[in-house]
C-alpha cells in the first residue's frame, strides 16, 4: 500500500548536477520549499543548485548519473534507516515495513543491500537477485561490501580488497562522501528520508595500478518517502549512514593492515636475502 | 515483561570514576567482557577504567553522581534511541515499546524527556509527573531544555536561557561532553543500549556572573536492557545522541544571537547618547 503523506515529485528533464551541500550551513537553512526536477520514474537523485542552499531533487535513470562511467558500473545500491515507515504511515503498511526490516539486516546494522552489481576484469558479472540479497546477513553485508572492491568479486575465493584504497579512501573516495553526508545530515531539519538508498558506483575499466581514471560516485536515490522534518534531524537516515562508514572504515583498516604486514614480510624477506 | 537477553549486572559499592573515553579508540576496542559493579537498582552509571579500554558499568543512586553539588541539583534525564527494543525481544514486550515510542517524542526526536528537575534561584521546584512528561511534543522538549538552563525557569514567562552559556558551551559544558560521548558511539562495537538515559545536571547555587562553582556533569544512566553489539555500532542511540546536540546546539546559538543583537543595541544606545 502506498503511503499517504510522503512529499510529492513533479516532473521534468533537468539532469542530477551536483550532490549535497559540502559544508554543514551555516545559518541552518532557511525552510523553504524545494524546487522538484524528475525525468523517470525508475529512481531520483538528490542534487542541489547553486549557491547550494536550496536543494532540488532531480528524478532520473541511474546509468545518467553515471555518464562518465561505461554501460556496467559496479554499482552498489544501500537502503539507509532501520526504520522503513514514517510516523503517520497506515497500520498495514507500518507491519509491512516491520516486518521487512526484521527480515533484512535493516534493523541490525541501519541499512540493508538492496542492489548490487559487480563485474570483475573479464566482464563476469555477479547481480544477486532480490530474493537472495533480502536474506543477506550482516556477514552477507560485509563480504559485498569487500567484494564490491576486489579484483577476484566473482571468485569464490575470499575478496583481496585490492581497490579498497582507490575507492573506499582519499579526498574523493566514497568514505570521504559518505562524511560529507553525514554532516550534512547532522544539520538539516528540512527532511526526513524513508526507503531513501544511497548508491555507490565506479568503473574498473582504465585501472591503472590499482588507480582509476573516472573517481567513485556517490548519490542519494529513491525519494518516494520524503516528508517535512519539522525542523528534527533525520535521526534514522543518519545512524544507518553512521553504521555504513563504520563497515566501510573497517573494510579500508584491514587493507591498510594487510598492506603494512605484506611490507613487513617484504622487508624482511629482502633483509634476510641481502644477508645471505 | 521483562526482556530475556540483556546483560546482566552485578552488584558492588564501588561509586562511578570516569566518563567514556575521551576520545574514540583506535585501534578498535577489543572486545573483552565489560566489568560490571553496582551498589543501587535505582540507577546506573556507565565509566570507564583506566586505560580507557575496558569499560566498568556502575550502578548507583543518581544523587552520588553528583556529590560535588548540592542536594537538589538541576536535572534532566533523555532516554535515547528511537527504539526502545532490542531486534529478539518477546512480541508482546516490542508492542508495549512501540506504542509508548508512539506516544512519547521517542520516534520523532530519537530522545524523549523520562524525568526533569528544576529549581530556581529562591529554591521553587518544577518536578512535572511522569504522565506528564509522557504527553511531552517536540515543542515541551525544546521549551523544557531551554528552562533548564534559565534563571526563570518556574516562571510562565519565556524562558531566559540565562545560563546556556556557561551550562552547554565552554570545553566543560554539556554539549562537549554530548560531542566526546558521541565521537565514543560512532566507533564502540561491543554493546547497545536500548532504553538507557543520558543524565544532566548542575547546579545554581554559587552562580557569579552566570558563571558556575561546579561543572555540569553528564552521564549513562540505566544499563537493564544492554546487549553485545555483534560488531556493528549503536546507530539507534547514535541517531538520538545527534538529534540531542542539534536541539541543545540550537537554544545555545539563540542565545549568542540575542547577546550579539543586545550588545548591537547596547552599542547603538552608547553612539547615541554620546553623540547628544
Amino acid at each position: 500500500m502506498a503511503p499517504n503523506s510522503s512529499t510529492s515529485l513533479s516532473k521534468t528533464t533537468t539532469a542530477a548536477r551536483t550532490r549535497w551541500p559540502s559544508t554543514p550551513p551555516s545559518p541552518p537553512i532557511p525552510a523553504s520549499p524545494p524546487t522538484y526536477a524528475a525525468s523517470s520514474p525508475v529512481s531520483t537523485v538528490l542534487s542541489f543548485s547553486l549557491p547550494r542552499t536550496a536543494p532540488v531533487f532531480t528524478r532520473t535513470l541511474s546509468s545518467m548519473i553515471f555518464l562518465p562511467v561505461s554501460a556496467t558500473p559496479l554499482c552498489h545500491r544501500l537502503k539507509i534507516g532501520a526504520r522503513t515507515w514514517f510516523p503517520s504511515v497506515a497500520d498495514d503498511y507500518f507491519r509491512k515495513c516491520l516486518d521487512k526490516g526484521r527480515k533484512t539486516t535493516s534493523a541490525l546494522l541501519g541499512f540493508c543491500v538492496s542492489g548490487v552489481q559487480i563485474r570483475d576484469d573479464r566482464g563476469i558479472l555477479w547481480r544477486p537477485s532480490h530474493g537472495n540479497i533480502h536474506q543477506f546477513t550482516a556477514s552477507d553485508v560485509r563480504r559485498t561490501l569487500r567484494r564490491f572492491v576486489s579484483s577476484n568479486p566473482t571468485s569464490d575465493c575470499e575478496p583481496n580488497c585490492a581497490f579498497a584504497s582507490a575507492v573506499y579512501s582519499g579526498s574523493e573516495g566514497l568514505l570521504a562522501q559518505l562524511l560529507e553526508l553525514k554532516a550534512w545530515f547532522e544539520n538539516q531539519t528540512l527532511f526526513h528520508f524513508y526507503s531513501t538508498s544511497v548508491l555507490a558506483a565506479y568503473d574498473n575499466d582504465d585501472c591503472d595500478d590499482g588507480q582509476f581514471q573516472g573517481r567513485p560516485r556517490l548519490r542519494l536515490i529513491d525519494f518516494a518517502h520524503v516528508l517535512d522534518s519539522d525542523g528534527v534531524i533525520d535521526h534514522n537516515f543518519l545512524g544507518g549512514i553512521c553504521s555504513l562508514i563504520k563497515f566501510i572504515s573497517e573494510i579500508f583498516s584491514e587493507r591498510i593492515e594487510e598492506d603494512s604486514n605484506s611490507d613487513s614480510v617484504r622487508e624482511l624477506e629482502q633483509d634476510r636475502s641481502s644477508s645471505l
